[in-house]
């Protein structure tokens, strides 16, 4: 018997390691798998059609927009960027889990629809920590810190509308507690109807 | 900055292996405790107060109950048990996660008040197994494993009021997904408020 997978919703503002966390946690546990976002921006080189992102037409995105078929999408710099429902709901018949790397904008909008997603903020251990990180960068001008500042607090005012916080103090500990959040939510009753009707039998 | 540690409501059938993964848990995480009940009931030989029970008269048991301090509590065999708010609450205010090893009767008690509790069922991989843990013991006459089986028929029914299922096929194994769920819940945005309150400021 194998439940359907987890749907993770994994936000946090940019400088908190959020990319690499995913990228470490999805190496370790290969019954989940990163959703791949359709956009209308042209492909950079090397990006890869299917891997990197699904690429598409204005024209075709608009059409699925209006066959409610995604997720959550927004528009950003006159690009177009959603995550398709069905390639999404595929993989979660399959029993595998899907994450969805995506902003809080777009979090909401899932959240809204009520789907069965589990919400999971990435937070610096301290505006402080998260400001030396954005500056030890040192390719940022002040004008560019400020900006990922003022944005980072905004995104940080939503993490109450999150089930889970993980505080990337650290990358290793950040990805056991990921996985500490995926194995309990494999656990809920809410997951495991089928097995409950069999035992009530 | 230390959380308010968690209240974890522990059930499930006789025979599913309850208590012995409630004991190994306990000696894993010097984090968390098992509450005391109290009772009216006598001791048994080796019996220690504020071990084993808070033993107690039933005179004073009563006016425990007319002033709410009992989180849950119920009559068996003409002897009252119950778990005293008072020490729980404080075990919880030291960041010390409690355990209720409880009966479904008492669980829906403190499920029905609200109270900010985590609802774990222990459940047997399947009926047959359970019976063939009862019977297995080849002490009980047909008759009380008949009893036995009906009870946690009736208590199985009530696993969809609980928040998380653990299978006991291994007691290893049903150990480490408790101890997931503990340090999941310990990420939950809710038991955060502080930390949140701080990274936003």
């Amino acid at each position: 018997m194998k439940n359907r997978g987890i749907l993770i919703v994994l936000s946090g503002p940019a400088g908190t390691g959020k990319g690499t966390i995913c990228k470490e946690f999805l190496k370790k546990n290969p019954d989940t798998v990163l959703s791949v976002s359709a956009t209308t921006r042209s492909p950079r080189p090397g990006e890869q059609h299917g891997m990197d992102y699904y690429f598409t037409t204005r024209d075709d995105f608009e059409k699925m927009i209006a066959q409610n078929g995604f997720l959550e999408y927004a528009e950003f710099c006159e690009n177009y960027y959603g995550t398709p429902i069905k390639a999404v709901n595929d993989k979660l018949d399959e029993g595998m889990n899907v994450i969805l790397e995506i902003e809080v904008q777009g979090a909401m909008q899932i959240k809204e629809k009520k789907h069965d997603a589990v919400f999971v903020f990435i937070a610096p251990p301290s505006k402080k920590i998260l400001r030396e990180r954005i500056e030890g960068r040192g390719t940022e001008t002040p004008a560019v810190i400020e900006k990922r500042m003022l944005a980072a607090e905004t995104e940080l005012k939503q993490i109450s509308n999150y089930d889970y916080i993980i505080v990337n103090d650290d990358v290793e500990s950040a990805v056991k507690r990921f996985e500490a959040i995926k194995e309990a939510e494999s656990y809920k009753t809410t997951r495991n109807e089928e097995f409950i009707r069999e035992v009530c039998r």
